[in-house]
């Protein structure tokens, strides 16, 4: 089942330029910084009710963030649902025509488990399924 | 005062088929259809927690969202904010050095006051601010 937005990933070429950004823009701080060192990014996290947004920064050329930058610049890079029971919501998904980039969950930043679909087949938007452990 | 992501707006080819990808990811259906002539779209609202995911359809050439599937393919066009004081937030905002593309706010759809932020100045996010009236 989902449930809601867990967060929205941005994509952006400096962090500490798009934190002063997004805390102007919101009014709040980001409570959070960590580095994901396995998927060669910094992040930044910020509370907007619900929902968080994820700055995400490229520490290698080789990450998915530096290439979607190079081809379609800065912006959101995709959004994070929040789901009970992953496993049954991929074989769900699966079953619906929907392209799994992961056919079973791997183990995410804090501490969820997460995989990705397609946006080939979510109409361009990379959508994360990701659930606390 | 932001509150929370009022609404995310996906630019799409045919509202029909989105519909029907919507319905299937998210596992409900569309509570709304409606035609924003002004605006020279058509859209579709589902519910997803506390925010509102509408699909737009351009009803012609002109529009922005045609315009916007014509340079960048479907996909995720704006975050919509829902703000309470409108027209204060829009002052903090221009006093901090956003660009307004909406010195004061117009009518919206949904009887909403809107206004938007130009995505230069925020990372290249098209952000919406929008309060009930």
């Amino acid at each position: 089942m989902i449930r809601k937005i867990e967060h929205l990933g941005i994509a952006v070429k400096s962090i500490e330029k798009s934190d002063d950004i997004l805390s102007k823009l919101l009014g709040s701080e980001a409570y959070k910084k960590e580095a994901v060192d396995s998927e060669n990014v910094i992040t930044s996290f910020f509370m907007l009710g619900e929902t968080k947004v994820e700055l995400l920064e490229a520490t290698s050329d080789d990450s998915a963030i530096a290439k979607f930058i190079e081809k379609r610049g800065e912006g959101i890079h995709h959004i994070a649902l929040d789901v009970v029971g992953i496993e049954d919501e991929l074989e769900r998904l699966k079953s619906l025509g929907f392209q799994l980039i992961h056919e079973k969950p791997k183990a995410g930043a804090d501490g969820k488990k997460i995989a990705f679909l397609h946006p080939k087949s979510t109409n361009g938007i990379l959508v994360e399924l990701c659930e606390d452990v």
